[in-house]
Protein backbone atom coordinates (compact mmCIF):
# COMPACT_ATOMS: atom_id res chain seq x y z
CA UNK A 1 0.00 0.00 0.00
CA UNK A 2 0.89 3.68 -0.76
CA UNK A 3 1.12 6.05 1.74
CA UNK A 4 -1.60 8.89 2.04
CA UNK A 5 -0.03 12.17 2.75
CA UNK A 6 -2.38 15.34 3.72
CA UNK A 7 -0.18 18.75 2.76
CA UNK A 8 -1.75 22.68 2.99
CA UNK A 9 -0.26 25.86 3.07
CA UNK A 10 -0.82 28.00 6.32
CA UNK A 11 0.02 31.28 7.35
CA UNK A 12 2.34 31.94 10.56
CA UNK A 13 -0.66 31.95 12.58
CA UNK A 14 -2.54 28.94 11.17
CA UNK A 15 -5.13 29.99 8.30
CA UNK A 16 -5.13 28.73 5.02
CA UNK A 17 -7.06 31.31 3.16
CA UNK A 18 -8.11 35.27 4.33
CA UNK A 19 -11.33 36.78 5.07
CA UNK A 20 -13.18 36.29 2.38
CA UNK A 21 -12.09 33.43 0.24
CA UNK A 22 -14.34 31.78 -2.28
CA UNK A 23 -15.36 30.94 -6.06
CA UNK A 24 -14.08 34.28 -7.80
CA UNK A 25 -12.18 35.66 -4.47
CA UNK A 26 -9.33 32.82 -4.69
CA UNK A 27 -7.86 32.50 -1.37
CA UNK A 28 -9.40 35.39 0.26
CA UNK A 29 -8.27 38.77 1.11
CA UNK A 30 -4.18 39.04 1.29
CA UNK A 31 -4.65 35.06 1.29
CA UNK A 32 -2.69 34.89 -2.16
CA UNK A 33 0.60 35.10 -0.28
CA UNK A 34 -0.06 31.55 0.82
CA UNK A 35 0.70 30.71 -2.79
CA UNK A 36 3.98 32.87 -3.43
CA UNK A 37 5.54 29.65 -3.48
CA UNK A 38 3.59 28.48 -6.06
CA UNK A 39 3.81 31.32 -8.47
CA UNK A 40 7.43 32.07 -7.87
CA UNK A 41 6.34 35.58 -6.19
CA UNK A 42 3.06 37.58 -5.82
CA UNK A 43 0.44 37.38 -8.07
CA UNK A 44 -3.32 38.69 -8.27
CA UNK A 45 -6.69 37.02 -7.91
CA UNK A 46 -7.18 39.50 -11.47
CA UNK A 47 -6.00 37.38 -13.93
CA UNK A 48 -4.56 33.62 -13.49
CA UNK A 49 -1.02 33.71 -12.48
CA UNK A 50 1.52 33.32 -14.58
CA UNK A 51 4.80 32.58 -12.93
CA UNK A 52 6.08 29.12 -12.18
CA UNK A 53 6.84 27.63 -9.48
CA UNK A 54 10.80 28.65 -8.49
CA UNK A 55 13.14 25.41 -9.11
CA UNK A 56 13.92 25.51 -4.98
CA UNK A 57 10.15 25.56 -4.40
CA UNK A 58 9.32 23.24 -6.25
CA UNK A 59 11.47 20.37 -4.47
CA UNK A 60 9.08 19.62 -1.97
CA UNK A 61 5.91 19.08 -4.81
CA UNK A 62 8.44 17.09 -6.87
CA UNK A 63 9.06 14.68 -4.13
CA UNK A 64 5.42 14.40 -3.93
CA UNK A 65 4.70 14.18 -7.44
CA UNK A 66 7.32 11.00 -7.86
CA UNK A 67 5.46 8.43 -6.37
CA UNK A 68 1.54 10.04 -6.57
CA UNK A 69 -1.20 7.88 -7.47
CA UNK A 70 -4.22 10.02 -6.76
CA UNK A 71 -5.66 12.55 -5.31
CA UNK A 72 -8.56 13.90 -3.12
CA UNK A 73 -9.87 17.27 -2.92
CA UNK A 74 -12.99 18.76 -1.24
CA UNK A 75 -15.97 19.99 -3.33
CA UNK A 76 -15.09 23.68 -1.84
CA UNK A 77 -11.70 23.77 -3.55
CA UNK A 78 -12.54 22.26 -6.37
CA UNK A 79 -15.13 25.52 -6.68
CA UNK A 80 -12.89 28.00 -5.72
CA UNK A 81 -10.22 26.61 -8.51
CA UNK A 82 -13.02 27.36 -10.80
CA UNK A 83 -12.95 23.28 -11.53
CA UNK A 84 -9.71 23.50 -12.59
CA UNK A 85 -10.78 24.79 -15.79
CA UNK A 86 -12.57 21.11 -15.88
CA UNK A 87 -9.32 19.37 -16.73
CA UNK A 88 -8.01 17.04 -14.22
CA UNK A 89 -4.54 19.14 -13.42
CA UNK A 90 -2.88 15.82 -11.60
CA UNK A 91 -2.84 13.41 -14.40
CA UNK A 92 -4.00 10.95 -11.86
CA UNK A 93 -7.49 9.77 -10.25
CA UNK A 94 -8.92 13.00 -8.51
CA UNK A 95 -11.39 11.96 -6.15
CA UNK A 96 -14.09 14.96 -5.08
CA UNK A 97 -15.10 14.75 -1.83
CA UNK A 98 -19.00 16.25 -1.54
CA UNK A 99 -22.70 15.63 -0.63
CA UNK A 100 -23.73 15.73 -3.85
CA UNK A 101 -22.28 12.74 -5.81
CA UNK A 102 -24.35 13.16 -8.01
CA UNK A 103 -23.57 16.48 -9.51
CA UNK A 104 -20.14 14.67 -11.29
CA UNK A 105 -19.75 16.16 -14.17
CA UNK A 106 -19.47 13.35 -17.25
CA UNK A 107 -16.49 11.76 -17.96
CA UNK A 108 -13.96 10.26 -15.14
CA UNK A 109 -11.67 13.80 -14.75
CA UNK A 110 -13.10 14.39 -11.07
CA UNK A 111 -14.87 11.75 -9.58
CA UNK A 112 -17.43 13.13 -7.33
CA UNK A 113 -17.70 10.89 -3.63
CA UNK A 114 -19.83 11.21 -0.66
CA UNK A 115 -17.64 11.03 2.26
CA UNK A 116 -13.95 11.58 3.18
CA UNK A 117 -13.88 7.96 4.10
CA UNK A 118 -15.10 6.64 1.32
CA UNK A 119 -13.04 9.04 -0.63
CA UNK A 120 -9.69 8.19 0.85
CA UNK A 121 -10.75 4.39 0.43
CA UNK A 122 -11.28 4.98 -3.05
CA UNK A 123 -8.27 7.05 -3.84
CA UNK A 124 -5.73 4.53 -2.23
CA UNK A 125 -7.42 1.53 -4.24
CA UNK A 126 -6.90 4.00 -6.94
CA UNK A 127 -3.28 4.26 -6.62
CA UNK A 128 -2.58 0.67 -6.08
CA UNK A 129 1.33 0.96 -4.26
CA UNK A 130 1.72 4.84 -4.68
CA UNK A 131 0.32 7.90 -2.95
CA UNK A 132 -2.41 9.38 -2.38
CA UNK A 133 -2.53 13.19 -2.05
CA UNK A 134 -5.25 14.93 0.35
CA UNK A 135 -4.74 18.53 -0.92
CA UNK A 136 -7.46 19.84 1.20
CA UNK A 137 -9.66 22.12 1.82
CA UNK A 138 -8.98 22.25 5.60
CA UNK A 139 -12.25 20.68 6.35
CA UNK A 140 -11.21 17.52 4.50
CA UNK A 141 -7.48 17.13 6.33
CA UNK A 142 -9.35 17.83 9.65
CA UNK A 143 -11.74 14.91 8.57
CA UNK A 144 -8.95 12.53 7.57
CA UNK A 145 -6.78 13.48 10.34
CA UNK A 146 -9.51 12.31 12.68
CA UNK A 147 -10.30 9.54 11.17
CA UNK A 148 -6.98 8.34 11.32
CA UNK A 149 -6.50 8.20 7.44
CA UNK A 150 -3.61 10.13 7.23
CA UNK A 151 0.23 8.37 7.31
CA UNK A 152 1.99 11.83 6.68
CA UNK A 153 1.19 15.39 7.08
CA UNK A 154 3.00 18.47 5.23
CA UNK A 155 2.21 22.14 6.77
CA UNK A 156 3.89 24.53 4.14
CA UNK A 157 4.42 27.56 6.27
CA UNK A 158 3.74 30.80 4.22
CA UNK A 159 5.93 33.52 5.92
CA UNK A 160 3.22 35.92 7.00
CA UNK A 161 0.77 37.15 9.64
CA UNK A 162 -3.13 36.72 8.15
CA UNK A 163 -4.85 37.96 10.97
CA UNK A 164 -8.15 36.15 10.09
CA UNK A 165 -9.81 33.81 7.59
CA UNK A 166 -10.20 29.99 7.77
CA UNK A 167 -7.69 28.00 10.17
CA UNK A 168 -6.87 24.91 8.94
CA UNK A 169 -7.16 23.32 12.70
CA UNK A 170 -10.14 25.44 13.19
CA UNK A 171 -13.07 22.51 15.37
CA UNK A 172 -10.09 19.82 15.61
CA UNK A 173 -9.78 18.29 19.11
CA UNK A 174 -7.95 15.10 18.75
CA UNK A 175 -4.73 14.82 20.18
CA UNK A 176 -2.11 13.39 17.70
CA UNK A 177 1.41 12.76 17.89
CA UNK A 178 3.44 13.50 15.31
CA UNK A 179 7.08 12.54 13.84
CA UNK A 180 9.70 15.01 12.20
CA UNK A 181 9.81 13.18 8.73
CA UNK A 182 12.43 16.57 7.23
CA UNK A 183 11.83 20.54 6.96
CA UNK A 184 13.28 22.56 3.72
CA UNK A 185 12.67 26.45 3.53
CA UNK A 186 12.77 28.71 0.49
CA UNK A 187 12.55 32.11 0.38
CA UNK A 188 8.45 31.77 -0.26
CA UNK A 189 8.09 29.17 2.25
CA UNK A 190 8.93 26.37 5.15
CA UNK A 191 7.79 23.14 4.09
CA UNK A 192 7.40 20.57 7.51
CA UNK A 193 6.89 16.89 6.89
CA UNK A 194 5.32 15.19 9.82
CA UNK A 195 4.08 11.54 10.47
CA UNK A 196 1.35 10.95 11.98
CA UNK A 197 2.26 8.70 15.06
CA UNK A 198 -0.64 5.54 15.49
CA UNK A 199 -1.40 5.30 19.38
CA UNK B 1 20.16 49.30 19.46
CA UNK B 2 19.58 45.57 20.16
CA UNK B 3 16.86 43.69 18.61
CA UNK B 4 13.38 42.73 20.21
CA UNK B 5 13.45 39.03 19.55
CA UNK B 6 9.75 37.37 20.80
CA UNK B 7 10.09 33.73 20.43
CA UNK B 8 7.26 31.03 21.69
CA UNK B 9 6.92 27.10 21.67
CA UNK B 10 3.69 26.16 19.88
CA UNK B 11 2.13 23.29 18.87
CA UNK B 12 1.33 22.17 14.88
CA UNK B 13 -2.38 23.76 15.59
CA UNK B 14 -0.71 26.67 17.18
CA UNK B 15 -1.33 26.59 21.11
CA UNK B 16 0.97 27.64 23.29
CA UNK B 17 -0.56 25.32 26.01
CA UNK B 18 -2.99 22.53 26.43
CA UNK B 19 -6.23 22.68 28.18
CA UNK B 20 -6.63 23.83 31.79
CA UNK B 21 -3.03 25.38 32.10
CA UNK B 22 -2.15 27.72 34.95
CA UNK B 23 -0.20 27.74 38.05
CA UNK B 24 0.48 24.17 39.33
CA UNK B 25 -1.01 22.72 36.21
CA UNK B 26 1.83 24.28 33.77
CA UNK B 27 1.71 23.74 30.07
CA UNK B 28 -2.61 22.24 31.24
CA UNK B 29 -3.66 18.82 29.48
CA UNK B 30 -0.77 17.21 27.46
CA UNK B 31 1.29 20.55 26.67
CA UNK B 32 4.40 19.03 28.55
CA UNK B 33 4.86 18.14 25.04
CA UNK B 34 5.46 21.13 23.54
CA UNK B 35 8.72 21.46 25.73
CA UNK B 36 10.35 18.04 25.31
CA UNK B 37 13.21 19.94 23.68
CA UNK B 38 13.58 22.15 26.68
CA UNK B 39 14.33 18.99 28.83
CA UNK B 40 15.48 16.59 26.36
CA UNK B 41 12.90 14.36 26.18
CA UNK B 42 9.40 13.40 28.80
CA UNK B 43 8.48 15.11 31.88
CA UNK B 44 5.91 15.66 34.04
CA UNK B 45 4.32 18.15 35.60
CA UNK B 46 4.49 15.51 39.41
CA UNK B 47 8.02 16.61 39.78
CA UNK B 48 11.01 19.27 38.38
CA UNK B 49 12.27 18.31 34.82
CA UNK B 50 15.40 16.83 35.82
CA UNK B 51 16.39 16.72 32.10
CA UNK B 52 18.56 18.99 30.42
CA UNK B 53 18.18 20.61 26.80
CA UNK B 54 19.80 17.74 24.26
CA UNK B 55 22.62 19.33 22.74
CA UNK B 56 21.33 19.90 19.26
CA UNK B 57 18.17 21.62 20.82
CA UNK B 58 20.35 23.86 22.67
CA UNK B 59 21.59 25.72 19.63
CA UNK B 60 18.43 28.01 19.00
CA UNK B 61 18.31 28.94 22.62
CA UNK B 62 22.33 29.24 23.11
CA UNK B 63 22.67 31.77 20.04
CA UNK B 64 19.74 33.73 21.41
CA UNK B 65 21.61 33.46 24.51
CA UNK B 66 24.71 34.99 23.16
CA UNK B 67 23.49 38.81 22.99
CA UNK B 68 21.19 38.64 25.21
CA UNK B 69 20.64 42.12 27.23
CA UNK B 70 17.03 42.07 28.58
CA UNK B 71 13.91 40.21 29.07
CA UNK B 72 10.25 40.48 29.37
CA UNK B 73 7.54 37.93 30.39
CA UNK B 74 3.95 38.66 31.11
CA UNK B 75 2.86 37.82 34.62
CA UNK B 76 0.69 34.71 34.26
CA UNK B 77 3.91 33.68 32.68
CA UNK B 78 6.07 34.49 35.89
CA UNK B 79 3.03 33.04 38.17
CA UNK B 80 2.64 29.64 36.01
CA UNK B 81 6.57 29.08 36.65
CA UNK B 82 6.27 29.31 40.60
CA UNK B 83 8.17 32.81 40.06
CA UNK B 84 11.38 30.75 39.36
CA UNK B 85 11.93 30.05 42.79
CA UNK B 86 12.26 33.69 43.15
CA UNK B 87 15.41 33.57 40.93
CA UNK B 88 15.94 35.25 38.20
CA UNK B 89 16.81 32.42 35.62
CA UNK B 90 18.16 34.82 32.92
CA UNK B 91 21.19 36.83 34.29
CA UNK B 92 20.12 39.97 32.64
CA UNK B 93 17.43 42.29 33.75
CA UNK B 94 13.81 40.66 33.59
CA UNK B 95 10.78 42.66 33.31
CA UNK B 96 7.23 41.36 34.58
CA UNK B 97 4.18 42.88 32.57
CA UNK B 98 1.58 43.32 35.33
CA UNK B 99 -1.69 45.71 36.20
CA UNK B 100 -0.36 45.36 39.56
CA UNK B 101 3.60 47.14 39.54
CA UNK B 102 3.04 47.69 43.26
CA UNK B 103 3.55 43.30 44.05
CA UNK B 104 6.65 43.40 42.75
CA UNK B 105 8.72 41.54 45.15
CA UNK B 106 11.83 42.85 47.47
CA UNK B 107 15.09 43.40 45.39
CA UNK B 108 15.51 43.68 41.71
CA UNK B 109 15.64 40.11 40.64
CA UNK B 110 12.03 41.16 38.55
CA UNK B 111 11.40 43.98 37.39
CA UNK B 112 7.27 44.99 37.29
CA UNK B 113 6.07 46.87 35.18
CA UNK B 114 2.67 48.34 33.67
CA UNK B 115 2.12 47.43 30.27
CA UNK B 116 3.83 45.84 27.33
CA UNK B 117 5.20 49.05 25.49
CA UNK B 118 6.53 50.60 28.97
CA UNK B 119 7.86 46.62 29.19
CA UNK B 120 9.62 46.43 26.03
CA UNK B 121 10.68 50.46 26.29
CA UNK B 122 12.34 49.48 30.02
CA UNK B 123 14.13 46.05 28.44
CA UNK B 124 15.49 48.09 25.50
CA UNK B 125 17.09 50.84 27.99
CA UNK B 126 18.47 48.01 29.63
CA UNK B 127 19.58 46.17 27.25
CA UNK B 128 21.59 48.87 25.71
CA UNK B 129 23.41 47.11 22.44
CA UNK B 130 22.52 43.86 23.69
CA UNK B 131 19.25 42.14 22.38
CA UNK B 132 15.48 41.63 23.98
CA UNK B 133 13.51 38.45 24.20
CA UNK B 134 10.16 38.27 25.11
CA UNK B 135 9.50 35.06 25.95
CA UNK B 136 5.46 34.88 26.06
CA UNK B 137 2.62 34.51 27.20
CA UNK B 138 0.70 34.73 24.08
CA UNK B 139 -1.02 37.53 24.88
CA UNK B 140 2.40 39.75 25.79
CA UNK B 141 3.76 38.55 22.49
CA UNK B 142 0.35 39.06 20.99
CA UNK B 143 0.63 42.83 22.32
CA UNK B 144 4.39 43.22 21.62
CA UNK B 145 3.50 42.36 17.68
CA UNK B 146 0.77 44.99 17.32
CA UNK B 147 2.62 47.39 18.82
CA UNK B 148 5.25 46.63 16.27
CA UNK B 149 7.79 46.40 19.02
CA UNK B 150 8.83 43.29 17.49
CA UNK B 151 11.73 42.87 15.05
CA UNK B 152 12.12 39.05 14.76
CA UNK B 153 9.73 36.16 15.91
CA UNK B 154 10.85 32.45 16.26
CA UNK B 155 7.71 30.01 16.46
CA UNK B 156 9.19 26.85 17.88
CA UNK B 157 7.11 23.85 16.66
CA UNK B 158 6.25 20.38 18.59
CA UNK B 159 5.42 17.87 16.65
CA UNK B 160 2.22 17.48 18.33
CA UNK B 161 -1.19 18.76 17.88
CA UNK B 162 -2.85 19.45 20.97
CA UNK B 163 -6.51 19.56 19.86
CA UNK B 164 -7.18 22.47 22.30
CA UNK B 165 -5.80 25.24 24.25
CA UNK B 166 -4.52 28.83 24.59
CA UNK B 167 -3.67 30.08 20.80
CA UNK B 168 -0.43 32.25 20.05
CA UNK B 169 -2.76 34.38 17.64
CA UNK B 170 -6.23 33.93 19.20
CA UNK B 171 -7.61 37.29 18.77
CA UNK B 172 -5.01 38.82 16.98
CA UNK B 173 -6.13 40.59 13.34
CA UNK B 174 -3.48 42.52 12.75
CA UNK B 175 -1.40 41.64 8.98
CA UNK B 176 2.43 40.97 9.12
CA UNK B 177 4.69 40.28 6.28
CA UNK B 178 7.65 38.00 7.51
CA UNK B 179 10.45 37.12 5.92
CA UNK B 180 12.67 33.69 6.52
CA UNK B 181 15.84 33.84 8.74
CA UNK B 182 16.10 30.12 8.72
CA UNK B 183 15.28 27.07 10.51
CA UNK B 184 16.21 24.39 12.03
CA UNK B 185 15.16 20.92 13.06
CA UNK B 186 15.95 18.25 16.26
CA UNK B 187 14.35 15.58 16.88
CA UNK B 188 12.25 17.04 19.47
CA UNK B 189 11.33 20.94 17.57
CA UNK B 190 11.38 22.84 14.49
CA UNK B 191 12.87 26.57 14.99
CA UNK B 192 11.82 28.66 12.04
CA UNK B 193 12.70 32.35 13.04
CA UNK B 194 11.63 35.05 10.69
CA UNK B 195 12.67 38.97 10.86
CA UNK B 196 8.76 40.99 10.74
CA UNK B 197 9.08 43.44 7.86
CA UNK B 198 8.04 46.87 9.03
CA UNK B 199 5.55 48.31 6.66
Amino acid sequence: MGTVKAGITTSVDGYVAGPDDGPGRGLGEGGERLHHWVFGGPWTYDSMPEGNTRADDDGWMARGMADLGAVVAGRATYEASGHWDDTNPWGVPFFIVTHRPQEQPEGDAFRFVSGVVDAVEAAKEAAGDKDVHVMGGADVIRQALAAGLVDELSIILAPVVLGGGKRLFEGFDQDLELEHLGVTQTRLATFVDYRVVRS
